[in-house]
C-alpha cells in the first residue's frame, strides 16, 4: 500500500517534470509487477497499472537485444545493456488490454524471453505477456466449481494418425451420468494449435465463470489443430478446406459423440473460430448446413445472406471483431443477414484488435446466446 | 534410402580415414534426422543413429553460442559460427537413449533452442531432445484406444486458491459407466511439475499401450504439483512434507474421489514418485499407512524394514533406478525389505542414468503390477 502511495507521488512528481519538456508524454508510473504469464518466480518481464511492459534480459556479451510485440504491443522495443549486464527497457508507450505475443532479437536470431511462459502462435512458441484488461474479471480463475479440459488421442484415417483434440466437460459433467450436452467445435487462428484457446484464450474459465452465474448453458467445447501450418501467411488464400473438413466432420465429430455424453444433432452442435478459424468455420458451415446449427466468426470475417444456402438451418449467426479491426463490416453483414431474416447477432470488442482479448470477450458474448 | 546408403558409405570411409589418426574416435555417421521433440517444421536440432545430437543456431551478431545438455548429455557443445550467421556443433559423442533437457547459452545469457519443444525441468521450461531408444514401442503413439487426459482445477483451502492436476483416465472410461477404477497418484522430481509425467514421461501412452496389450489392469493415475519451487536444489532436506501432504491427501484425494469413479480404499490407491517425488512418496506413505497400499520410489530413494510401521499395509513395494545411478542400493533394499517379509521388487533400467527414460521403463515394469 505505501509503495503505491510512494509510486504515485513519484508519477506525480514526474508528471510535473513532463510539464516543463518540449513533448507531452505521459509519465510512466512505476507500479510495475511480474506479467501473470511469467515462469514461476521470475520478475520480469513487468506490467505497469497505464499498460507500460518492461523487460529485463540477462545476455552480458550481446551486442543488441531487441523485443517484437505483436498487434498491440507498439511494435519493437530496443533495450539497452546495464553494468550489471542486464538489458533493459519499456516499451514506448502502453499497449492495448490483453495478451500479446512476443519474442526477442538477440544478436540477429530469434529466441523467447527466459522469465516468460510460451504460447503457440506464429507457427512457433512464443513468448507471452499479459496486460491486465478492467473487465478481466470474466476469465480470472475463481473459486467456482470447475469443469475439466480433456486431452483426447482420436482415430483419424483419413490423416493416418491419432490425432490431439482438447474437449472441456463442464462443471457437473462426471457427477451426472445421465444428462446429454450441446457441443461447440472451436477453432484456433493461424499458427496456433488446439492448446490456443485454453492457454491464450481461458476458454475454460470463462465458461466455468459464466455458467455459475447461471447466464450459459453447460456444452461441451472441442478444440483441435486446423492444420494451419500447410499454409504460409499472406497465401491464406490457397488453403485447401478438404483435409481439415474431413477431420473435423468425418472423424473427430464422430469420435467426440461415441465418447461422450453428447446431443449429436445439429440442433445442439455449434462452429466458431477466431481468424483463420473463421474462414475454417465459414466454409465448413456452409458446406455442411445438415451438420452445425449456429455459426460465429471471430474476426473470421462475415456471411452473406447468398451464401447460405438454406434459411431454416442456421439458428444463429454471431460475428465479432475488436473495434480496432473493421467494426463496421461486421456491423454491416449483420444488418443484411438480420434484414434476410436471420438470427444475427454483432459484437464490437472496445479498444482491442486482432488479438486474443477480442476473442476471450467474443466468446463470453457468444456463450449465452447458444442452444436456447 | 539412396540417402541412407551414401550416408552409410560415407561413414565407411570416414572410418578408413580414423584409422590413420592418432586417437581412435568412433566416425559420427550422417545420418542425422529432426529430433522427434521439434517445434513443427523445425529441421534442427537433429539427431543421428548413434545418439549424437547437432545443434543450428541462427545468431549472426553473437560471439558465443553453447549448449548445456544434462545427465547422459554429455555435457555442453561448443557451436561454431559459420558463414551464413548460424551456429552449428555436434556433441562430442552419443548421449544417452531417451530424453534430455538443454538450453543454450549466448553471450553469457540463458536461453531456448528455437527449434525444440519446451519442457518444465529445472524450475524453467527448458528444451528437450529426444534420442531414439532401441526399446521405444513400448512409450509410442500407436493406433490402440487411447485414454484421456484431463486437466482439473480442484479447490484447495490451504492454499487458498484452485490448484491444477492431470488425470489420466484409461480408455473405456468414458463408456462403461458403472465401472469403479484404482488410482496411482504419480509425483515429478525437482524443478519439474504436473506437466511433466505427460509431456516428458508419456505416461498416457505407456498407459494405453500395456491396456492394449492386456498386461495391467486400467487405472486412474493423478499428477499434480509437488510445490517443488519453495526448496532449491542442493537444499533439498529442508524441504517440509506438511503443506503438499495436507493438499494430497486431505484435499486432491477427496476431490478425485468425489469426481471420478474410483475405487476409494487403501487397497486400490497407489503412490509413486520420481527423484524427489520418490522423497515424497517414501515420506506420504509411511505417515499415512491407511492412505496408500502400493508404494514406489523412483530413482528416489529406498525403504529399510524398520520404518514401515505396520507390515500389513503395503501390499507391494516397487523400488527403481537407471543402471547409471546407484542399483546396488536399490538391489540391497529390496533383499533387505524381501527377508523382512515385504512383497518388494526391483527394477534397473539398463543404460540410463538419472532421467526420463529410467521413468518411463520404471512405470512400464511397476503398472502391471499395481492392483493385483
Amino acid at each position: 500500500m505505501t509503495r503505491k502511495i510512494i509510486a504515485f507521488l513519484f508519477a506525480v512528481a514526474l508528471t510535473g517534470a513532463a510539464c516543463f519538456s518540449q513533448t507531452t508524454q505521459t509519465a510512466v508510473l512505476e507500479d510495475f509487477k511480474p506479467s501473470t504469464l511469467n515462469q514461476p518466480g521470475q520478475e520480469y518481464p513487468q506490467v505497469n497499472s497505464q499498460g507500460y511492459a518492461r523487460f529485463r534480459i540477462k545476455a552480458p556479451q550481446a551486442d543488441s537485444v531487441k523485443v517484437s510485440l505483436g498487434l498491440g504491443g507498439r511494435g519493437g522495443t530496443k533495450l539497452t545493456k546495464g553494468a550489471d549486464g542486464f538489458w533493459t527497457g519499456t516499451t514506448e508507450g502502453p499497449m492495448d488490454e490483453g495478451f500479446h505475443y512476443y519474442h526477442l532479437t538477440i544478436d540477429g536470431g530469434t529466441f523467447n524471453d527466459p522469465g516468460a511462459l510460451n504460447f503457440y502462435g506464429s507457427v512457433r512458441w512464443e513468448s507471452g505477456i499479459e496486460i491486465p484488461a478492467h473487465d478481466q474479471d470474466f476469465y480470472a480463475l475463481k473459486d467456482v466449481p470447475h469443469g475439466n479440459v480433456q486431452q483426447i488421442l482420436f482415430p483419424s484415417k483419413s490423416t493416418n494418425t491419432s490425432r490431439r483434440a482438447f474437449v472441456y466437460t463442464p462443471p457437473g459433467y462426471e457427477k451426472d451420468k445421465s444428462k446429454k450436452y450441446p457441443v461447440l467445435y472451436l477453432q484456433h487462428g493461424w499458427g496456433e494449435d488446439e492448446t490456443a484457446w485454453s492457454n491464450q484464450g481461458h476458454a475454460n474459465l470463462i465458461m466455468d465463470n459464466l455458467i455459475a452465474e447461471g447466464k450459459s448453458k453447460p456444452f461441451l467445447i472441442v478444440m483441435t489443430y486446423g492444420m494451419t501450418n500447410e499454409v504460409k501467411w499472406g497465401r491464406i488464400k490457397e488453403f485447401k478446406i478438404e483435409p481439415f473438413q474431413t477431420v473435423l466432420v468425418d472423424e473427430l465429430i464422430p469420435y467426440v459423440d461415441a465418447n461422450f455424453r453428447t446431443l449429436a444433432d445439429r440442433s445442439n452442435r455449434a462452429m466458431a473460430g477466431l481468424s483463420m478459424g473463421g474462414m475454417e468455420t465459414r466454409t465448413i458451415t456452409v458446406n455442411k448446413p445438415d451438420v452445425f446449427g449456429y455459426y460465429s466468426l471471430l474476426s473470421g470475417g462475415v456471411y452473406s445472406p447468398d451464401e447460405l444456402k438454406d434459411k431454416s438451418k442456421a439458428k444463429l449467426i454471431f460475428l465479432s471483431c475488436g473495434s480496432k479491426e473493421k467494426p463496421d463490416g461486421v456491423r454491416n453483414a449483420v444488418s443484411a443477414l438480420k434484414e434476410a431474416g436471420y438470427n444475427a447477432v454483432s459484437y464490437v470488442s472496445e479498444n482491442t484488435a486482432h488479438e486474443f482479448l477480442t476473442w476471450r470477450r467474443s466468446l463470453h458474448e457468444l456463450a449465452p446466446l447458444l442452444f436456447r
